[in-house]
């Protein structure tokens, strides 16, 4: 049955027409892999200290997750979890609060979704997480990224860059990759001049980390601004990050909008269940938590005894100041076995993020960093 | 630290501002989950023949997956798996051709972020997959909903839809929930007079149950005409819908166009190693063909005794037409335990689709609908 042509509408086009804002996005590049360095150096005693994952692995065994994979041909459902009661709980808010994403990546996308389009605006931070802008493109909307002041928010320059189209601001609580904090009186003093229009989205992936005293999650202020929205991972604190699992709490009537772009089965069981027996190891939390106090202290005290510059840190990662550029620290940390990540794409070409790692790690980066710099 | 105000920019809005465009979207409601069913009705012996899931179901073990959920705390990298190898060498394709994502509802979303925005126009039938309209939606793009003949695509009226604004035309082959195919004929002259600017999207969730010798998968055809783009799932046929992974087949061009908009995380590792297992189960996949070939024969004859018209189905599972709605039906069966799935959605409030399960499951809905038409 050959077709008749449709109606020639259109000569001017040569192939398929790409929306130009994704044709500008730059692929993002991840932190290395274990396997592809080993397979580069034909090396097996690789430590990753790259992309702020659990040092002491995964909480969750084979065994607690074989009913739910004998089980895998079925679809989807948190609802048949304990997850949303238990998230409920942890953090004193209605089940009705909480959106689960395939990662918080995928929370910060479906509120672009929510919010952002081609007429719309938004606002981030300089030396922050790639997220925010790519969210920001993928959606089409025009974004200012506010330059730091030594490597800190500018919130009053943020304030004032808001105008009529803006839509969301995005904050990174604590910051990656300076791992400073917004303290509570800032934070407080911010939201209440942002004008209740502009939901205020609160990364915290880090949360769980922060010591200060001066901290105050997103979620204790919901009450008070409903047009906050905070985002929270089960891939950093609660080793996960292969299972791809995050969620945001804001008020209800912000959920709803998300469930409505919420792809029905976009979180898989398994990362779900994971996350159920996450939440119940309390041993594998404290010992993380810790591990990296402790592990903070010794980095401080190397790269103090070493003459590097850090930015103290209210998370599970040092942001490392180095006398020459963050690629060139990468690439000779890699030769010793050690992957960091280099903060040139954050816009810092002089500096590294480490993860901060079980004491053997800390000690050989140490020793590393040490061989490193009586080198150059 | 109290900040000065802001110039007072507006008045006009009273909170969130959420884009119009979401919030006419439906929300999705899946098929009942048997936890839930069991839970209402409260009795066990509940089958599921409403979501096309595997019946046999997943065939990947927990002790397979241990060493991936050892590694759960670093991030997930389908690079680092043989699933590119594997899917390039089933389809004949270079590794190039690919993307996976979290189930093909990702793929079909990142089609959508490519190429639709609110100056677009996307094209697709009646009775189809809800998930092209939802796509359309949240992009903010405008569409054509083209209605059927016989409940048969209307690929002339489809074809004569196309306008300058067109960028997309979603076809599901075989389509859902008809089961209905394409033939290798018709599709080729259509894609022949396509203009080249227009993506074809061929969802070919279903297409490992067609047994037709008239059948030929996009990607046979992706040299001829490049504009087509296959997606293709592990939900299925491999039994993993739990896990979400699900794939595209396409030219490389817009391959890189897609991993643009991907987010780096998307497919969690668990899947894709299951992804690998999966297709190394070749007994698994040929029992789970048989079983189809032999359960769809069995219910086709129930359905004729019964005096049920039905349309015959190149897929997994059979569109049933009723004496009544297909909501009377759905409850009633569920009354029996049994769940299907009413298609009122779908604009067929006379019809129900019915997943071909095992042998005794589908005794067991014989003998309910037998009892359902003679109570009727």
């Amino acid at each position: 049955m050959p077709f008749p042509t449709p109606p020639p509408i259109l000569t001017g086009m040569n192939g398929l027409q790409f929306r130009k804002s994704v044709q500008a996005i730059k692929p993002y590049v991840p932190g290395k892999s274990i396997e592809e360095v080993a397979r580069e150096l034909g090396v097996n005693d690789i430590i990753k200290m790259a992309s702020n994952e659990n040092p002491f692995g995964c909480p969750v065994t084979a065994e607690q997750l074989a009913p739910h994979i004998q089980r895998g041909s079925y679809y989807p459902n948190v609802a048949t979890t304990p997850l949303y009661e238990k998230v409920a709980e942890l953090h004193g808010v209605s089940e009705k609060q909480l959106v689960f994403g395939n990662g918080s990546d995928e929370i910060l996308m479906m509120l672009g979704q929510v919010f952002l389009s081609s007429d719309t605006h938004a606002i981030f931070s300089q030396h922050t997480f790639s997220e925010y802008e790519f969210v920001c493109r993928v959606m089409g909307a025009s974004f200012t990224s506010v330059p730091t002041r030594d490597y800190t928010y500018d919130l009053q320059a943020i304030l004032y860059a808001i105008r009529e189209e803006t839509r969301v601001i995005f904050l990174a609580n604590p910051n990656n990759p300076t791992g400073l904090l917004i303290s509570r009186q800032t934070l407080d003093a911010f939201l209440s001049v942002v004008p209740d229009w502009v939901a205020v989205v609160l990364d915290e992936a880090y949360a769980e980390f922060v010591t200060s005293p001066d901290f105050a999650s997103g979620i204790s202020l919901l009450d008070k601004y409903p047009n906050v929205i905070v985002t929270r991972t089960f891939s950093k604190l609660y080793g996960l990050a292969a299972f791809r699992i995050g969620y945001a709490v804001t008020a209800e009537e912000t959920v709803t909008q998300l469930h409505k772009v919420r792809q029905p089965f976009n979180v898989n069981q398994i990362a779900a269940m994971a996350a159920v027996h996450a939440l119940d190891n309390a041993a594998f939390i404290q010992r993380t938590l810790e591990n990296n106090e402790m592990g903070k202290r010794y980095l401080y005290s190397i790269l103090e005894k070493l003459g590097l510059e850090y930015i103290p840190t209210e998370a599970n990662f040092i942001c490392v100041q180095l006398p020459f550029s963050g690629k060139l620290a990468f690439e000779n940390l890699l030769k010793l076995g050690i992957i960091v990540r280099n903060l040139a794409s954050f816009e810092l070409p002089n500096a590294i993020r480490i993860t901060i790692g079980l004491t053997a790690q800390n000690e050989r980066l140490g020793t590393a960093l040490k061989s490193l710099l009586s080198r150059g």
